[in-house]
């Protein structure tokens, strides 16, 4: 095991009911800004149950944050942050929604350029203003940790930061809140969770037994619910297991003291950015060649992964490395993801321009161990087509 | 899955040569106290260490924290505490210590009788002194939550209470400073951790998947590592394993959204109470005879375990129901504690006290469903002889 530094101090209420349970959590007094995205949560009652919520509370709201949230549309809030002296926010929907609202969260308080918070990486984030959640799509985990993701739509970049001081101070998690969820975003949250743990987990042994044993059990969690959650859209069960184990896949608990890889969420995010796919659809285009190409570095963990999640125990070892990956795909599809860059349009004129970005932010050395050059990018995009 | 409401703001500092990044977690111009047990930090480096990187800090000590820590002792503490003006504790020891320190940083800030926080189930906890952890004992879990035991040896009582004010704001897990350990209290720490999750897992069935993964994780690794810690003592992976998984255990993680059961620690209590036995001795007594008694209640879990943490799936129920049992006392043997009362001297007349000493602290209605009654217990007891 790895030397480690954890700490997670974000509360969670979980389950049906617990939006009404979120008052006493926000700050009396407190000027409330309710950021939320393309108004679903109307449709489906979360808005009306978090306002209830919050009777006697002084409420501004602010909508329209997209999936892949732009820094265009956040610094619109945080103009209305600054201007309407907000000082409490509650980020209501997904990990767009979260991701957007640590970055009002930190910009807010800054006194340069919000963007200076990617090119410095975080080291200018000294304080943030304080937050909750209400979870309505289980994926990112963004509701319990403390990273982000933003979208910068002038200049096709898809950056990252991290803060100690963006944790949110609590996530309302009710899985009744995920029934109404159309089936490409169900099966975008489960393939985006089952890869934040292959990212943790599929590297190389470090004798991390628990470690192993938490990642493992939330993949075949995934793998036994994920269909289910398609299939039987209001069983409670199915929803709030999956919930759980997207949030638990990384709050950085299974992460603690073990190699991390992220190769295919730096490659999926260029993707993302040149072509606006989906944030899931490229890690499911990427992670199946990613393991492919990178057989032998991974082969320890492909054949303990074969084993323990796929139950893939007996015979050549070549072909159960195979065989797990070829079903990871398989299951990928099953959530109705495509896992080629073919079965989004794109086509082999479109790696070089991935490789262009993953050079200009410095995406040349990715991996566990460094390894994944831009030569080793080109690789996993050529066997993704 | 049941509702939940899970918080745990506990810093862990893990591995070899973290005592050394402790300084910066203590508050500049605090006023510390740190407090141990029988001395055996001196003997293993562990107090120079904890001294040498609290320099430049002002520190005082109080040594002598018993196993199973009392009240009388722990009265001491709080009157060094008020007189010294102490505004930070660190706690370096195990359980007891640990414990014992969460119990003076309550009492100090209370203008009533200390004793008063068992009374009151805590109700009258309202704040407590900061206090970190440097963890020399895996076992107990009270490094990273809220939880506390003490016995008051007047009475011979020993009580829990828990209070979210108490949670330690850092723990230091280094697992060598447990090479040192005597194989006793390796063994009884393991068997505290075993049963620790146990108490959350083989209750019954709600369909919380990650929680049971998790759980059986934990449980599988302790299987696995645990007679390593003795023939292997100087082995950094096995140590590492044991202490983050003894920690997990008993976090709140695997506890959150499942029943609880709880009742062979309340009769395990009275045991250390009224005949000294070491905690974990009186687990090791208490849980295979409770898990025969409770067999009906716990039939889905019980198979549910045989099958993943002893992999017996195959023939006749009742006897992989027998085997799961019996396997878990022989392991509980071969880490060096006996599984009878009368591997301790206790025989037939001593079960009456203890089902006094339970119907005196209320403890009649046990167990996740309150129906371990003290017939229940009774029959338990008769059952461990």
């Amino acid at each position: 095991m790895l030397n480690f530094d954890y700490q997670n101090p974000t509360r969670i209420l979980f389950g049906q009911g617990q939006i009404a349970a979120l008052a006493p959590l926000v700050p009396q007094g407190a000027r409330v800004l309710m950021l939320y995205g393309g108004g679903s949560i109307r449709a489906n009652g979360v808005y009306g149950e978090v306002m209830a919520s919050l009777q006697g509370h002084a409420v501004l709201e602010f909508g329209g944050i997209e999936p892949n949230p732009t820094y265009e549309t956040l610094c619109k809030a945080i103009e209305l942050v600054r201007s309407e002296r907000i000082d409490y926010l509650l980020a209501v929907g997904g990990g767009s929604v979260i991701d957007g609202t640590k970055f009002i969260a930190a910009a807010a308080l800054l006194d340069e350029d919000p963007w200076s918070i990617f090119e410095k990486r975080a080291a200018n984030v000294t304080a943030a203003l304080p937050f909750g959640v209400v979870l309505t799509l289980p994926a990112t985990g963004s509701e319990m940790n403390s990273g982000a993701v933003v979208t910068r739509r002038a200049t096709q970049e898809k950056r990252a930061f991290a803060s100690r001081h963006v944790f949110p101070q609590f996530a309302v998690l009710d899985p009744t809140t995920t029934y109404s969820l159309p089936a490409r975003q169900v099966g975008n949250g489960v393939v985006d969770a089952f890869a934040h743990v292959m990212e943790q987990y599929l590297t190389y042994p470090v004798n991390a037994k628990v470690q192993d044993r938490f990642a493992e059990g939330l993949l075949l969690t995934l793998v036994e619910e994920g269909p289910r959650a398609l299939s039987e859209p209001d069983n409670y069960e199915v929803r709030a297991n999956l919930m759980w184990t997207a949030t638990l896949a990384l709050n950085g608990l299974i992460g603690a003291g073990v190699p991390q890889d992220w190769a295919t969420h730096m490659i999926g995010h260029e993707l993302t950015a040149l072509h606006n796919l989906d944030h899931a659809q490229t890690l499911a285009v990427v992670l199946p060649a990613m393991l492919r190409v990178r057989r032998e570095a991974k082969r320890a963990k492909l054949l303990q992964y074969a084993a323990r999640v796929w139950n893939l125990v007996e015979g050549d070892e070549e072909v159960r490395i195979d065989d797990a990956i070829a079903r990871t795909e398989a299951f990928f599809r099953a959530m109705g993801l495509a896992t080629r860059l073919s079965g989004y349009g794109l086509g082999r004129e479109h790696i070089e321009p991935v490789l262009h970005a993953l050079e200009a932010h410095r995406m040349t050395k990715l991996g566990e161990d460094r390894l994944v050059t831009l030569d080793v990018s080109r690789k996993v995009l050529e066997l993704a087509l």
